[in-house]
Order: structure tokens, then sequence, then C-alpha cells
């Protein structure tokens, strides 16, 4: 075992030496300056500068070693628009329809009248039950590989109602440039959303450059099963996880197994994921992204039933975390131009 | 959005170029021919290279992009020993006994007397029931932080009743070197167990190289709590899943959201791991350790309480999976001479 470790070991060092010697530094120093430019010149991109700087700055006193620069995002509102509905609410929504004719009983049968009628009102009253029973409906009882093409086909489809484009579309281009941004300076990026894991997997790569591995999410169980000889994974419709709010924390230490140093959130879903990650040892960063900016996108914040913020806006100051104002802190939003693109 | 996507492309491929050009390449060429050392040339390592060769093979048939090479390895039996008992199970009887101070109901308690007396037969009486008890007496009530350090203060004194060394010593050699030339040839490389996630994860990554991030395992539910201004997880006597079985996919799926290519096993609770493995699409590598080598280690399959292989030695040549036999296929078993030292 000893001579194994030294093997380990040695091989960790020439890892570094490679990553060093081999130019990488030069990358990221090229990365750091101009790859933010979708970013106002302000205190929000001053932050994150400085804080990269000094968690990478070999020998500060505010060094932190690659393995433990983990940096978790929030998706909806965060990397992605969340109005006038989560997404993942406008796909359930769709899905219930496509099954409709297989379930008559639904046209007479709530919260699935509702659905099928874009009764949003009547959805909304049927409350969490409603929803949840929607989900299981529309979100189970098939593999996890039908699923997966199953959101990727609605995705390749579907339209922002809004915008008229792709919803991968109305990612925002600020959160992909510090994605980018973050990993050329050895940070691990992950997606902490309490939106479905599964329902994420399948376009987080393409889209954030976030693999499968590094998504975290809410869950239903799953259940192996042979099939003629083929193994399955088929997804139950019984909630597993609820990876928001104080879930958020436990998402995180069942996935990544350690304290992130950098959160960035844009709800009150999201306050004890930046609270957990800033009160560790040594610098952290915690940030919100605050929906200022009804021009380009939306305006919403402490009344908004999608991406409420309240309590994060109350103690941002207090706790150092970062609010970045839309209109103010970014340049663009999202990735090309029209509406909601460069000013 | 387009443009970010591009620049994340370009990035990708600035990375790519970096590798190639800058001699990592090189890297693993020099790792490939001798860095499975304790392997003895023989069908089990020749299998190994042949496959590693062929999903690396860029413009090969066979080839695999990097993102995609995922090798999933069981811990108990595959990466350490697991006999005379799960090294997990010695641990939470060292527990019991720690504790029983403060429970002196233990005394006349089951499963607890049996633990405190060493009695393994009244032990093993009190079935999966009363194991289970011991494991929540003895695992839970602490924050995740308090249990890693427990974990590690037991690992340190610690010591295997047949060979005097530290449990983090029976490592085994071949399988250090094989962790090794996978990832230097562009493998993510997990643990998959039966054994609890954070019981592995204190010790994973300085023993195998293997970070936090990459440890599937069984777990207890935590739960998010603020205690005077200090957030912590707090470990619940509660299951929130077993590893083990046909719940092996389901943690792969959890965790890394993909199909792994390799899955290297010991025991009939690695089955469904390797079949779900080696069904999936393109070339695929089951293999077993096969421990048949009572004199450096351990001889027992078919009717061993801890870590029986049955099923999966009827049916691994049918299914293409290698055996790999701890006696001839292994020039040594442990990393640094002794009982279980080079021969």
């Amino acid at each position: 075992m000893k001579a194994g470790f030294r093997v380990l070991r040695s091989w960790r060092h020439v890892g570094a030496w490679l990553l060093l010697s081999l130019g990488l530094g030069g990358v990221v120093h090229a990365q750091s300056a101009d790859s933010l430019a979708s970013w106002a010149d302000g205190p929000a991109k001053a932050r994150l500068v400085t804080f990269v700087k000094a968690v990478t700055q070999t020998g500060g006193p505010d060094y932190v070693p690659p393995a433990e620069r983990i940096a978790v995002f929030d998706n909806d509102g965060t990397l992605w628009s969340e109005q006038p509905m989560y997404v993942q609410l406008a796909f359930a929504l769709d899905r219930v329809k496509a099954l409709a004719p297989q379930q008559p009983e639904w046209k007479d049968k709530q919260p699935f009248k509702a659905a099928l009628e874009g009764d949003m009102k009547a959805l909304a009253e049927s409350g969490e039950h409603g929803l949840l029973e929607l989900v299981m409906a529309t979100h189970a009882g098939t593999t996890t590989e039908e699923f997966t093409g199953i959101v990727k086909d609605w995705l390749a489809a579907a339209r922002h109602p809004r915008f008229g484009r792709p919803y991968t579309d109305l990612v925002y281009q600020p959160m992909l440039e510090l994605l980018v941004y973050l990993r050329a300076n050895g940070f691990k990026t992950y997606i902490v959303s309490g939106g479905g894991i599964e329902f994420m997997r399948p376009w987080a790569e393409q889209v954030y450059g976030v693999p499968p591995e590094q998504v975290v999410g809410s869950s239903i169980r799953t259940k192996y099963e042979v099939r003629g000889g083929n193994p399955v994974l088929v997804r139950l419709p019984e909630i597993d996880f609820i990876d928001d709010k104080a879930g958020k924390p436990v998402g995180i230490n069942q996935h990544v197994g350690r304290r992130p140093i950098l959160a960035f959130g844009n709800s009150d879903g999201d306050f004890q994921m930046l609270e957990w990650t800033t009160a560790g040892a040594g610098v952290r960063l915690g940030l919100i992204v605050h929906h200022d900016d009804a021009e380009r996108e939306y305006a919403y914040d402490r009344k908004s039933p999608m991406g409420r913020l309240d309590k994060g806006l109350d103690e941002a100051s207090q706790r150092g975390w970062v609010v970045v104002s839309m209109k103010n802190d970014w340049n663009r939003v999202f990735g090309s131009t029209g509406e909601g693109g460069q000013r």
C-alpha cells in the first residue's frame, strides 16, 4: 500500500507539474481578463475576479487547492430564465397534453383538467399536492433512457412564450462566461437545482459544459429491471429527494462530499446553499442574481410565485453576499442580439 | 447563447489541444507498459490492456471520448480486504464499545450485548434488523464533520486482526496500479460500494486517489441545521439508500448519470453493476476478483457470509466477464513485503 500511495502521490505531482509547466497558467491568465466580457465593470465583476485571484494565487494567504475549488449554481433564474413559469412546468403541461389521449379521465379530473385547459389559476389552487400529481404522471413510468429522449425532443420543439426562442437559448450569457472562467481557473462547476436531475442532465453538458455527474437536483426513485435480457432503470412515481432550500446543502453533501467555496443563486430557495457555503473556513463567495430588468428579461423579487427573493435580499448585505443586478451588472443577458441581447 | 456555446466549444478544443500537444499522450504511453507491475502477465492483464487501448485509440472503431470513460469499482473485497469481517462492521463494533459507558442499558440488550461481548454468533442471530440497529446507533447522531473525524481517528488506531496492520494498508496493490493506469488513460474512477459513503470519503482520496465526489455508497439521511449561527448537517438514524445489488446501478445513475464502460467487483452484490455496465453499447469490460489465495489473503467464494460469490462465478464465462485470480493474476497483493507482499 505504501508503495502504491507513493505512486499516487508522485502522479499527482506530475499532474501539477504538467499544468504549471505546460502553460495552463498562461491560459488561465488569458481567460481572466477578457472572458467576462458580458459583465459590466462594476462591483459584482470586481468581487468575482478578486475572489478567483485570491483562491488561485499559489502561496497566497487565501489559496485553495484545485480539488477544493467547488462552485455551485442554482439553475432556474440563475443560469436560465424561470419566467413566466419554470421551464420544467411548461414541459409537464405539454406532457399532460401529449399523454391525454391515453388518459381520457384527465378531461374531468384536477389538476389534469386545469393543465389541459391552460387554467393556471385552477392549477395553482390544486396546491403542492396537485403539482406533485402532475409531476408523477408526466415524469415517471418510462426508463431513464426514454425520459432523456422525451426531454431532448421537447426542448428541440418548445419555444418560450415571450421570446419565441428555444429555452436553451435563454441561458444567461454572463453566467456561461463565468462557468468557463471558473473552470479555466481550476474550479469544478456544479448545478444544484430544485429542478429534476434527469430533466437537466440531457442538455446541461452541451449548453453549460456541466457533465451529468456534476448535476444535483430533485429526483424520483428508480428501479433496476432486466426486460427481455436488457437491463433498464425504470422511473417510479415516488419522490426520492427535493433539492430545494435546506435540501440543497444535503444534496451537495450527498453528491459532492465537500463544502463549496462559491455559491450562486437567485431566490430564497438558494438561501441555505449560500449560507452553508459562505460559513465555511477561508474566503468564500455568495452571489444572488437580482432580476431587475423587465426590458431585457423580467423584474421580480419579493412577491413572485416563481423565484421569490425576499429573505436573501434582506440579509445579503450583512452576510457579505453580492447582489448582482441584471440591469446594471450585465452588458447583455442572452447570447445573441434581440430583445435580450447586447445593448 | 450561441456565442457562449461557441466559447465553450472552442475552450474544449483548447483543452484537448493542450492535452495532446503538451505531452500527456506520452505520459499515458509511459504509464501503460509498466504501471501494472503487480499484475502477472496473463489473460486478465491482457484483457485490461487490450480494452484500454481499444477505447483510447483515437479514430479506432471502439474509441470512447474521455467524458464517457467511467470505471466503477466495488470497495470491500475489490479494493481492500473484507475478511474476517467488513471493515465498517469492525468500526461499528468498536464504536459500540466506545459509546457503551453512556448507554448502560446496552449490557443487557441485543444486539449491543453481543457486540460488547464479541459474540459474533449472537450478533448474526440478531439478523438484518439487529445489524441495522447497530449501524444507526453507531453512525448517526453526529454532524457530518464530527463523523469524518471519528472515522479518521478510528482508522489511525485500528489494526487488522490477522495482519496487524492499519486497514488502509490492506488495499490491493494491483488495484491501486489499475486506478492510476485508468486515470492516466482519461478514465474517471468511481467507488460504488455497499459500504457507507461517509465512511469511505474521509480516506478514499488519500488512499485511492478517488475524490469524495466520486464515491458512491449506502447512506443515512442528513438534516441541515443552524446551531448557534453555525450551519451543520446532522446524521439521522434513518436509512436513505442501500447501494448494493440492484441498488448499484441506481446509485451510479443518481451520482454519475452515465453508464460505466468498466465495472470491477468481487461478489454477487456487484452482479447487477456488472450486468448493467456490460450490457451497454460498444466495448465494455466486467471483472471479478476471485479470492483464491488463502496464503497471501483469503480464499472464499460461494459459501462466505461476507463477499459471497456464487452466481457471478457461474455466469462470468457466458457473459464475457474476466475472473481475476488473486493467486495467479497478482504478483503481489498488498503494497509492502510481508505476509501479503511480493513473492
